[in-house]
């Protein structure tokens, strides 16, 4: 179960890595039911990655993976290609989502969006390790 | 402009509210552009209510009103009868969005969801005030 | 045919009813086929009426009517009562809306939001008036 | 802040490139909340680039980059491969769209869409230098 104060702690842990990398992002975290939690906007990060970060976060829970692995899925010739087209458009394909973990049980995921795809990946593992 | 640090006094506020009347709340903070900042799902707060605070906050920005009054214009048979059809179905009827003023201009917008009309509205007006 | 000098020459006219009035507005142009030519957001103007504007010109083309007309006919119990489900969400069923007509013939409509219904329709019926 | 006499402004440049390009377009003009300022259609300019003109601008301005830039980035097996899922739809991946500055911040965009990419491309940097 992911609590709001657990999803306060994650995305403490998460902003507290985007300063450090001197990125401003989008930070969202969605419980076991796919459903989101909580999201903030840092100052001055992405409009668009508003949207982002929520369906990485979804996305993450949803087939209980990073999207960074998926993304390798996930590409044109691979056994996952066309799956961004499902759930009404909810799928995001690329690196910024992860799952958060309870007794090895996936039981929610973190979602970033504001950088490049290793910095939104370095954010949300961080944020997921405060989990 | 609606910061992040502006957006967390506000939902704390809210909360506040909410706590005070017994019902777990979704709250969204919207800025100038009726982008989301913010949200923070309450335990226990219905998982419906997630789109619905955050369409509420940008409804009241977009209009430049709470969504309270423009529920009366809104009815059949109103003058803006069938406005809820506009903006890609973005638009809530109903109350529970409350603009965020600065020198009597609207900036913003907070919206809650959760529940009933006069509750939501109780914590989106408790939720303003301490912008 | 309605070419973007008539677009703007419309346009003209209707920010001029639009200073009159105090009222800021949104201002769109369509052409004969329902498509939009201009389209203009006064300063201070709503946000959320700039697809409305767009919407209602959309809408009194592919009906030949005005919206304030069509509003008459399509609340609950009227006979096109549903009719703002159509279109892909694309139909507005109240006041602002109005065709331009050369020969007797619709050949495009103006769409105005931003104000009370009477002062949207009388924006957009000074801009038909200049085509 | 972009308000309606810039967009003008930047419209006519963006015209008066394009008529020198000897090729029709649609400029789209969008604020710091990725909301449509102006549009217009040129004489001849293609029907389908009315919405892409506008979703270019939005694009611009939600990820405070070129589309010709976010382009490189969003191809199949690159880091942003999928973001044209996202924003429901709101996010084109080619060029023509390009951010607005004031101070170094980006505070908005033009989409321009109606001919070869480096031709929109072009039309939008002279508007954007007329601002």
């Amino acid at each position: 179960m992911v609590r709001l104060e657990d999803a306060r702690r994650i995305i403490a842990a998460a902003e507290k890595k985007a300063q450090e990398l001197g990125q401003p992002m989008n930070i969202a975290v969605a419980d076991e039911g796919g459903n989101l939690v909580a999201h903030v906007r840092m100052d001055g990060a992405w409009l668009g990655s508003v949207d982002i970060s929520i369906k990485k976060a979804f996305t993450s829970r949803a087939f209980d993976i990073t999207t960074q692995e998926l993304a390798k899925h996930s590409q044109p010739g691979g056994p996952f290609y066309g799956i961004h087209a499902s759930n009404d458009g909810k799928v995001m394909i690329f690196a910024g989502g992860v799952p958060l973990k309870k007794n090895g049980k996936v039981v929610g995921a973190v979602g970033v969006s504001g950088g490049s795809g290793d910095q939104d990946h370095a954010v949300a593992t961080a944020g997921a390790s405060a989990f």
